[in-house]
């Protein structure tokens, strides 16, 4: 199946998320049955990213939200692990500091936007702010309603600098979150990061649904689509993530750029040389049509 | 062998390097063999680096330096692949910019140093500014001759902040360099990246080789180490700079932090709850010895 059609949010469409299986996992029957497809998808981000970073014109901004426990960790470290790390940055937007609090919402994510060439990874992102912002009361409806507009805007202004906007939205349901809190409490190294809140979030499921399902429909545009994924299983996130963003790459259709030298000049001039001939410097006595 | 040991440079020592065997591969016949041997080290530094995070007291900064082609990119990619990316960071430090040259030379670098918990890697880092600078002549003599012991107390103040600072000097002869060179002209994805300089820097490989000398000399502490790398085989290389960073964070003895919560608690609370209740809140109404 296409998944970057098949998962894509159409632009003011109304989302039921309820509606949709977190368990979904397409024709495959199992991780093993997945892997060889996913490898390849690796391989295309891999080509895609390399050729990104050496045209240096476009670049690729990647945002993950999700409920607790959807996995967006993992999908970083599957999607960041087909990439060479050095064109890539991650940032995880937690509770804003002082001075982020101090400005405009968008202030602390256009800093880390990813210059050309390269890729950046949203943990969370600017859409916290209607999120937990909204879910909360921690600002007012006033405030947060004007919100939506901002982010199109700045997604607008990402877009027309050449960088491709794609927002994920890891789709579990309840049964697979509690699940998952149960596993963290079984797991010993995983103790330190537990915290009451995860379990006092859950009661606010249908808060969150509805604010998510707000931004679905108000924030999905083609020159910035949300993808709602199916994310009970890993396996198939990241295969579903991993086709939509090798797909999304290969349509920029990037090329390499044209080498800033002569390379048969640098051929002949240079590799006819011995390493003595090169150390001494002779190189600079022979002529060369750049000078 | 233990890597750690063997290629250190003991502080205030001369190493002369056109006597270190830069293909020098300890007892490992090829890299089918070390394969086994290097995931194991992998595993060892995941392990690490999830310890490091979660305690949230110390960090690790890595400097990478060597000629070009030495295989700086390259290390960082295999590396970072055995981190958690989110608690990593890279920088390349290239020619200055405008604002960077504006400050002293380790402005640039301190900025980018890891905090608590984290991981940085330098790919070149502040000691450029004793290598190129020097070689070119970009800075009076009377100037980075002072840098030595800039930077000597800059990387005293990180270890005094609970940073452990290892440097690897990725050591290649001049054959191997020029077959790297020979192999980018026969790949043309490699086109783009191919610049005269490579060839010209190369005729200052002696000068090279007394700044590099001088570094090791001058700036190598039991706080902040310099390694030089054997690094014409690729996989050697990579097997002993993960051997290395596998045993310095591990001398460090870090521990997980302990939890925040009582976990019994938590599993008396919330675990004995079907989804449906704690949807509902009922969660809110049960006696926590926390509040």
């Amino acid at each position: 199946m296409n998944c970057f059609e098949a998962f894509q949010v159409k632009s003011g469409s109304k989302v039921q998320l309820d509606k949709i299986d977190a368990s979904f996992k397409d024709c495959y029957k199992n991780r093993e049955e997945a892997q060889p497809v996913i490898d390849k998808l690796d391989e295309r981000i891999r080509a895609q990213q390399y050729l990104m970073y050496a045209e240096h014109k476009r670049s690729l901004l990647i945002c993950l939200q999700g409920r607790d426990a959807s996995g967006k960790d993992g999908t970083i470290n599957h999607v960041l692990g087909a990439m060479n790390p050095q064109g890539c940055t991650v940032t995880s937007f937690k509770q804003p500091s002082k001075e982020e609090a101090a400005h405009d919402f968008l202030w602390r994510c256009h800093k880390v936007t990813p210059a050309q060439g390269h890729v950046a990874i949203f943990n969370r992102s600017h859409y916290e702010d209607v999120l937990i912002q909204r879910v909360h009361n921690m600002v007012p409806e006033s405030i947060w309603s004007k919100r939506y507009d901002h982010i199109n805007h700045f997604e607008q202004l990402l877009a027309d600098h050449n960088t491709l906007v794609l927002k994920f939205f890891l789709h579990i349901d309840a049964d697979e979150q509690l699940k998952r809190f149960k596993q963290r409490i079984d797991d010993p190294s995983k103790h330190w990061k537990i915290s009451e809140s995860d379990y006092t979030e859950a009661s606010y499921w249908d808060a969150y649904t509805q604010a998510f399902e707000d931004i679905l429909k108000k924030c999905s545009y083609s020159h910035a689509p949300w993808f709602v994924i199916p994310a009970n299983h890993k396996w198939f996130r990241n295969l579903a993530i991993a086709s939509i963003v090798a797909d999304a790459m290969e349509s920029l259709k990037m090329t390499f750029p044209k080498p800033s030298v002569d390379i048969n000049e640098i051929k002949r001039k240079y590799h006819q040389l011995d390493k003595k001939e090169l150390q001494e410097g002779l190189i600079n006595t022979l002529p060369s049509k750049n000078k």
